[in-house]
């Protein structure tokens, strides 16, 4: 089976959530008369931007979703073309809930909210006014493909993925606003120990909030379960691009005919 | 504080156990001449080699040990100069217990075996002559170090570099006989996630039993927590070095001042 996955290097204008929008939809046009891809992941946080001094400047690009009614003023364009064109359309966004923020990641597909999940690992200033995720990992199914999600910092922490490679994912999407300069490289082992596919969408630029200042790595690209990188992008620039994958491959946790990954687990030694 | 670690890149004869230990005791020898290392690393099974037909060939180099006394007549040689030199001597072997067979690693330090560590997870051919290892994942302390154990295949399986790292394991060493390419690169991860030292002491050369037969992909190292790769050797060839490491820094898991990688496991939703 075959899945054509695009993802997209991303730097949105702090704030201008209308105008994310908007070029999000340009760039969606962009990918889809050029490639066909199933499935297009932007990068974490890519509709508002990331660099929030409060959690008053955080409420004004918030909003909330349902899953159960599958509507939502905010993503309605991004709705609209998922459904008109059959397509899987995931990123990150800032989820209000009540009074509470989550950094969250959306999954659309054929116009319909099919997922959403709340980053379970907050990075060092998001602690400060997002709530820690409460969804857990999650995995769905979507074009008879299973994806997990998880959301930047969540990669360092090799229970995320492994949790959603035990629950069945084929290929994880990761939306990504990476400050450190580990992960790009480290997603090596992450594809490698769980047979994975990993699809990792990154911003770039530097974002300046008063003393806040953020600068982002770029790097996005695509781990297969071999540990191929079958799509890389540069540190710096705004791209997208989109590969043809198998993703039936991650279902082999054969390393070899004798050492399955799963199956050699030996839970009671672990902590 | 400082430690001084050598880690021994070997070649055994399959089966020629005297001759291995003897070639390891004039590497002991070289080493303490141009350096002064507190622990020496060596691969897995560098006493036997690793290319067995069957239980009957293992059984020929396979050994009891006992922590209890001490005392071990096959390992003497490594208990004398261990002792005498005031220092720690690691690496794996085939161990007896009854009938059956474990690939371990032992620890000597300062003419006592300190410990004896029994691999977790068993790599493709292994299955069929040595047992799943029993004893789970230790740590011990040496020299005021805290040091963890995984043999070789462990590796892959995220769980074990995790579990000695949440026992408080500040350096993990990791003989291997490694045949797969992907080890040395993904250790990287190992390293940053866990916020640990890790070191590899490979083996090399062609090894050939019949019509089994491994070629082994060298390359040992030393990575820092910080993914330093601080000791790195060829991929072909016998080799020793040593490097100063501070265990301790290993301790701090802040990878940012509000970002413990530690604390902010989420356990609850970690399969």
């Amino acid at each position: 089976m075959q899945l054509e996955i695009a993802i997209v290097q991303f730097k949105p204008t702090l704030f201008d959530i209308k105008g994310n929008l908007q070029k999000a939809i340009n760039i969606i046009h962009e990918i889809i008369t050029s490639s066909n891809p199933k499935v297009i992941l932007f990068p974490e946080l890519f509709l508002s931007g990331y660099t929030f001094k409060d959690r008053k400047e955080l409420d004004a690009v918030s909003f909330p979703i349902s899953i159960q009614d599958g509507k939502n003023e905010s993503l309605a364009p991004l709705i609209d073309i998922s459904k008109k064109m059959s397509i899987g359309i995931s990123g990150g966004y800032s989820e209000k809930d009540g009074d509470l923020f989550y950094n969250s990641s959306f999954f659309i597909g054929d116009g319909q909210i099919i997922a959403n999940y709340r980053k379970t690992h907050l990075f060092h200033d998001e602690n400060d006014y997002f709530q820690p995720g409460d969804t857990g990992f999650q995995v769905f199914e979507y074009n008879n493909v299973k994806f997990g999600m998880m959301i930047c910092f969540d990669w360092i922490f090799p229970e995320s993925a492994r949790t959603l490679a035990l629950m069945g994912s084929e290929v994880i999407l990761h939306p990504a606003n990476l400050v450190l300069p580990f992960c790009q490289r480290a997603m090596y082992a992450r594809a490698i120990e769980n047979r994975v596919f990993i699809a990792t969408a990154n911003r770039v630029g530097k974002e300046v909030n008063g003393k806040y200042e953020n600068s982002f790595t770029g790097g996005s690209q695509i781990v297969s379960p071999r540990g191929e990188y079958i799509l890389t992008m540069n540190e710096d620039g705004e791209y997208f691009s989109s590969v043809k994958i198998d993703p039936t491959e991650a279902d082999d946790k054969n390393i070899t005919e004798k050492s399955n990954l799963f199956k050699a687990r030996r839970e009671e030694f672990y902590r």
